[in-house]
């Protein structure tokens, strides 16, 4: 009876009811079916929590007119790690899953309650039953950490997991489970390294623990495999897409970010529409995108330049920030200009001398909304002179991703130029779109 | 005729117009009258700028069955410094234009065409003749930058000049033409220089410059106007609240930033509905605010401590960037970490190190909407060991303004924790409000 004490726990346990069985509670006049849940620690006494059908989490307080009913006895809980024991279905889609941290993954078990990285095939059926009705799902664990430890070194190895099961293990998409702090960086690393994929790669995550009754991780999850089964060849992001549970949306990998501390919609594609929507498992496109394309072998070009760094601009910025990469011997310098890409005049020299360096100096934008431009005003101008070169519409986090992995391909500046400057992986929307922008709120009410 | 050349010139000059002149064009039984506006250099040889009455510049191919008609004489073109030529009305109330710079100021002299940044009343009435109406204007210079090149000198010495218009000008309110890149960054200093404010206190800019047809020059000045004599007691910034011209938004200085490089409405209120809105110079306020206190002094404390970084967090971003700016003897380090305030862990040592050496590290998000709170997770709850901060919802920009405004009166650490924790100018939302964030464009139309 994980984290349920007092009365709830009485009230369960007079009906000997356990975690995981599919019970009915009748209060008020009022019915509700699902399965029960288990709690957190420290959780109020008298609430006992179900997951509904349509994996919405609630909690219903205990009352003496409440009455409760078993349904169903739930299936003993397993511990196991990759292995199914769900038989695979040759009709379906192969679909891998792929733990690296991270809510969605750490908290998914919510049979034991216990909060650790592991997860098979039988865990993710009790979280979203869904999920193994639309494909033959198989587990995998790259690794464990929190997403803001996430670094380059692990991206390629989430790299290589994901084309190994690709090519190796015949999955017909891949769904990779990660935390939601750096889940945009992760995206845009796996877009470089695996430009063109053949098959969907898929990053999902939660921004509420699966143990809290207004968990997202059931109909992200669901979402997320939906989209690994769909007609896509892109690396993308499956999140909420508003604050209510009607659908998930799917990003591309270079072109979102996480854009509320804890929204469970806070994920947004940013200039541009996203590439679909998910309703009930049901995937509608929104956009031109890459389809699947099985002809297509799966390449991993993985490594990543770790002397790079993402500098954002700001009034009073000192020339020494500049300086004090080229010292160190940075390979590469990703500045967050103002407006269309300027930066205060007492930078100039630190930039010019980055240049002479043959350090490569990209610009992008911390509006985050529209795109660079140097040839409008004359500081920009002058900032072409120093040899800084601007990057459309890319997202400073896209950029700096980018550049560390062009780095480590080549270090010859005008092929970092020209490399950083084309669209490899979708990071430049051609034109700006003028229908996607925020719409502020005007009234009152 | 500057800037006109070739077929316009000619057809201009055939009906003796002059810049400035009222007049009315025909061309295929569409009639459109307005003020006849100076070109830039290398526009299009055939067309002729008219700016219509409503403020909005439209351009006109001049074709063979073009018909022109001069209504009324245009005003001499004048080049006077602050002084005024249109005699003060009593009954109005009296606005000071502070001009510093950026496209607004330096190109609202569309009579003679040059990109100047004085810009006397009879210019501004050209401009903008509404504001005119509505208030008795005088002008001022404060500096001519743009604003990328804007510091926390020059912060001072608006704020010292706006003081002195409130006290010893006797203005009614204040207007601050400013350039757009980082327009947000004074804002919130003018918002700690001059808490409280008895009257407003209006930032405004524009995105396009006044010479070019779909300049919002006109109406954001108007709209500044309108709100520099409402019944406000705050600093803010007055541009366009959509991408037509529809209306302007009045947001308060601390929560508002650039979103987008290039758009009218690029400036968007952060984690709140914005102060008011402003439809034809009519000011209605969308939530509380802090009204218009006459009897309230004026008092300016300028001062910004220069030793302040705002650094942006990534993963595979190296410690010896904070222990960089601790080794160079900065005061005070504001953090965008990410999600709800993180960084990796490998940081953590240089960060100690800045907490053993008294250095404040406060923290802010880059995910921008949202607030921190490091309570959530354990890594969070490491940083607070480590003596790190949290801000709450307040905006990364704003954070680093007002830890340098901060460190400029106290370097004792525990007050300027304390006092960045405090709510000084409205720059930390009590509540997160639900409904106050993106809405994605979720269908394909």
């Amino acid at each position: 009876m994980k984290g349920y004490r007092d009365e709830a726990k009485d009230f369960l346990e007079s009906a000997s009811i356990s975690i995981g069985d599919r019970i009915r509670i009748e209060k008020n006049g009022q019915c509700t079916q699902g399965l029960l849940m288990p709690r957190t620690e420290g959780g109020a006494s008298n609430h006992v929590v179900l997951k509904l059908d349509n994996g919405y989490n609630i909690g219903i307080k205990v009352t003496e007119n409440t009455k409760i009913e078993k349904l169903e006895e739930g299936r003993e809980p397993t511990m196991g790690g990759g292995e199914s024991e769900i038989t695979p279905d040759p009709e379906k889609p192969d679909v891998t899953i792929i733990g690296t941290g991270g809510t969605v993954a750490s908290k998914i078990d919510y049979r034991t309650g216990a909060v650790h990285p592991e997860f098979s095939p039988s865990e993710i059926y009790n979280s979203a039953p869904k999920t193994t009705e639309i494909a033959n799902i198989r587990t995998e664990t790259v690794c464990n950490v929190l997403s803001e430890n996430m670094n380059p070194e692990l991206w390629s190895k989430i790299g290589r997991a994901v084309g190994r099961e690709l090519k190796e293990g015949e999955a017909d998409g891949v769904v990779i489970a990660h935390g939601t702090d750096t889940m945009g960086y992760t995206a845009s690393a796996l877009s470089f390294m695996l430009q063109n994929p053949p098959k969907p790669v898929v990053l999902v995550g939660s921004q509420r623990s699966s143990d809290r009754p207004s968990s997202d991780a059931t109909m992200n999850l669901t979402g997320a495999v939906s989209a690994a089964i769909s007609d896509l060849g892109e690396v993308c992001v499956v999140m909420h897409g508003s604050s209510e549970d009607e659908f998930c949306l799917i990003h591309r990998g270079v072109k979102v970010r996480k854009c509320h501390t804890s929204r469970r919609d806070a994920f947004q594609t940013i200039n541009d529409v996203p590439l679909g929507i998910i309703r009930d498992s049901e995937v509608e496109f929104l956009r031109e995108k890459k389809g699947r394309n099985e002809d297509e072998g799966v390449e991993v070009k993985d490594g990543f330049e770790e002397k790079v760094a993402l500098i954002k601009v700001f009034p009073g910025i000192n020339p020494e920030v500049i300086e004090g990469l080229v010292d160190k011997g940075y390979k590469g310098i990703v500045l967050e200009g103002t407006g269309l890409g300027h930066v205060p005049q007492p930078l100039y020299p630190s930039l010019e001398r980055a240049s002479d360096l043959d350090v490569p100096v990209a610009m992008t934008s911390q509006c985050i909304w529209g795109r660079t431009n140097l040839r409008v005003y004359s500081t920009g101008r002058d900032l072409l002179d120093l040899g800084v070169f601007s990057l459309g519409d890319m997202l400073p986090e896209t950029a700096y991703v980018k550049m560390m992995w062009v780095l480590d391909k080549t270090q010859n500046k005008g092929e970092v130029k020209s490399l950083m400057k084309e669209n490899l992986a979708g990071e430049i929307t051609p034109e700006t779109r003028p229908d996607v922008f925020l719409k502020p709120k005007t009234s009152s009410e």
